[in-house]
């Protein structure tokens, strides 16, 4: 039987960048976790092990920690273009590179101190290839959320084995995992994110839901209005279950007050909206 | 060789409560991790596998969903009070019960939604035995805290294993996890939890630090100094190390401003701070 | 702007199932974690949230019992496949659906005592639609190798920010995540997971390595080869570097002995490896 | 109010030592996770920041890469003496060192080749003070047993709150901590602690259980009576619910063969067992 090399990259993952910038006593931070990914010319590394067209991983640490040296960091889907950019036309070999960087945010408590803000995190993807075309997914996860009412489940197929009771009144609550795919080039970033992160929570609180399908195409459709410099949005949510407590044995009522929150299972509800005029996405999701 | 039964517990953990309470559209929710455990006159059970003394962990954690319903939940150490309470008052077997409650904290995102906070974890552990005896320690745990300045490092000693250069400027950053001990009956803990962890945020952001020993004593010291109610704090505190890359080969300077985020290994410093008339903790630390 | 919905599906995920057959006092077990995901007809329950389209998650999870408890389990692969064609086959709105099983191994301890077998996870993803096509991809993962010498690292590209040094002796360590897809119905699932893992660590084992790549396309090699019902196998391998600690300033040798086991950052290696005429993959891996 | 300093203890936690051993073309390899913690005359640098009497946590770390390199490691018992005795033998200030080893466990699979065997983690930790006074714990932890049949609970209190019905058969699973205290000089720690584990391991699938206590005790009981180098057993046991599914709702029998296994919450039983005239602890399970 003859066997080929099929689709493959490699780099380094998950490089823990602190960058600090100092303004006399006043200092600002940035925290980052940055994951680089590069292809290319690597037949020969995978069929004889000859490394002549590898970039160690170690020099792909190397040159984000010095390139956050000298050029700063500023909103990370700019510090990963910078990066892609740079891998693609340092070598040769480097046909694609893939730039992932996750954000975690400080509150400032005091000039030059800081309380790391628990909440959800800041991600984008780059991709950068060797014709020039590139990528820019911008993201966040972890953001958890909670409707203590106005949500509904009911009307649903009842099968064999459905035993489910309908419901016009459950909590809901998720943990966003949101990328969103920017149409062209974005001027701010930083803006843009925020604007977007603000449709997502608007339109989880402003829905009143009957499934979460429908809460999560709410907040996709918000989004892709709002923010016309984005053209695509894919969401996956988790329906953490919370369960009303039976409390009947021990003759007490519970109007949805008291909950049981479970961890697994969990309902998994994913899916993407997109504009109609939407340019083809390319490599954009890989 | 003769063997016999030493110190044992015994409860349920981990129990996931949501209790929210409904002002007309107005919600407001509560979300606790409760932990409890008994112990008392369980020679039998341990010995021959007889139950007669025990009271099942299950029922426990129904009478932390059916509490929460009758009475709500209110600050965690009254309810983590009540349920120490109600288990040794209801059986004589029960001699002794300890209960431990996370709190997670949310922010308002609506009237009836809310946006997870993802900073510290609320604690507090109680005790509560047949004679009457209480104990109350309130706590806080992954409250991640960094300066970019006003930390240094020198004068220690230089052993044979020794190669940590002397610095005057480096970043101190730390997950603090805090307990402390209430001298009495605390009127209102909510106010309480706030002022100390106020102290807390105070002290690290204004400690010129020359050791995280010197910042852990004036965290614990300025909590006691200004929160009478409180009298012995303990705190252990990881030195989460930035190590500042060496930029030199690549021709950049590193004036404290790129750094790696190290993982593994970190410090971890570990200290008491307690009012010279404390009283005697007894089993407040188990 | 006119959006419209992208792809999208929605089930339960992390049903925990464990099955026990009890043959007399002798029992066998199972160990599961079953995740479910179903699409079709769903454009109504996105834009409207009218959910007659819609078979519950809870009512997958009780399928996933049921069938557990009807049929019993066997290999995972079997199972996975029983249980995506019944939801395609059950309802006209479901018209694709997807299911991946991790399984979790455990050694005998008695006729019906077990230990938990703490190594790697054997998986897999099955696909099903509504024209009867299928597709079957096993694999495992935390599958943590190392080899304390044979591996080299050299001869690669020194760029400007490359620092690392040539070496002909290293530690090559990883945690093997592997998938591979089957060319057509396989007989014996068992059977033949048992002999794509060993052709996996033989080829780790037996490798003299000058790059990760190369380890990584021998296994993928050798398990093609060896093993005529897998027509392509991706595998994603982390590097989890080993650092040999520099003792010459306490006056000791270290010939590749003592080594610092680190955390992050990992390099990541991933590649695909497949037969010249494999068929094509439609939503195998999707 | 006048505050004081409280017991403290500082150092260098979780050091990933990996120790080869290298006998030609056969190798033997040690795989570690070192937490050391050092306490003493330490008023100064909690009140003022005066280091003079601190070890750095730095070297703290170099001297266990170092001793590694010149003695080797061994059983970990021993080398956690070795560096317990070498922190406090070293430095006047040093008045008690603590040592904590987790060991990971590897299975041979060529002549410098590995498998990471996932199950259970050995562990130890280690006193020794100025006086000379030492004290060993060994242990293990994340071993996880089941026992399908054999295991009853009834004849339990019931009180308002208990819904709970007595069952004569069900899953009993777990996944053990365990600390031993050795009472004096153990030879062989790896013999002595191959003793141990197998006690438990037997006394776990040997015992027909009527509470998870019963278990617990004729686990420590065993260990106790064959191992006289050890003279105490603290046992932490969560009882991991399994339950056994209704399906009832779909025509079909469940005879304890289809179980959800859930995550929280879980019972929790912590117990132990020590010989009649076993030696004062002292300082061991600090």
């Amino acid at each position: 039987m003859t066997v080929k090399l099929g689709p493959n990259r490699y780099g380094k993952a998950e490089i823990r960048l602190v960058r600090v910038v100092r303004d006399g006593p006043v200092h600002h931070v940035k925290d980052l976790n940055v994951s680089t990914s590069l292809s290319g010319d690597m037949e020969a590394v995978h069929l004889t092990g000859d490394n002549a067209a590898v970039l160690p991983t170690d020099s792909q640490k190397n040159a984000v920690y010095a390139l956050a040296g000298k050029h700063g960091v500023g909103q990370i889907e700019d510090f990963a273009l910078l990066l892609a950019r740079r891998f693609v036309e340092s070598q040769p070999t480097i046909h694609h590179a893939r730039v992932e960087i996750d954000e975690y945010a400080w509150r400032r408590g005091g000039p030059h101190s800081f309380v790391r803000d628990g909440g959800e995190v800041r991600t984008c993807v780059v991709h950068h290839d060797r014709d020039g075309r590139s990528s820019v997914v911008s993201g966040l996860k972890d953001l958890v959320l909670m409707n203590t009412t106005g949500s509904e489940f009911h009307g649903f197929i009842v099968d064999d084995y459905t035993t489910l009771q309908p419901t016009t009144d459950r909590v809901l609550a998720t943990a966003v995992v949101a990328h969103w795919r920017h149409a062209g080039d974005t001027p701010d970033h930083g803006a843009s994110y925020e604007r977007v992160r603000e449709c997502l929570l608007e339109a989880f609180a402003g829905t009143h839901s009957r499934s979460l399908q429908q809460t999560l195409y709410a907040m996709g459709e918000r989004a892709l209005t709002a923010c016309p410099e984005i053209c695509e949005i894919r969401l996956a949510m988790p329906n953490k279950h919370h369960f009303a407590v039976d409390l009947s044995p021990f003759g007490l009522p519970n109007e949805n007050e008291v909950f049981h929150a479970a961890d697994r299972p969990y309902g998994l509800i994913e899916g993407s909206v997109l504009r109609e005029d939407a340019p083809d996405a390319g490599f954009a999701w890989e």
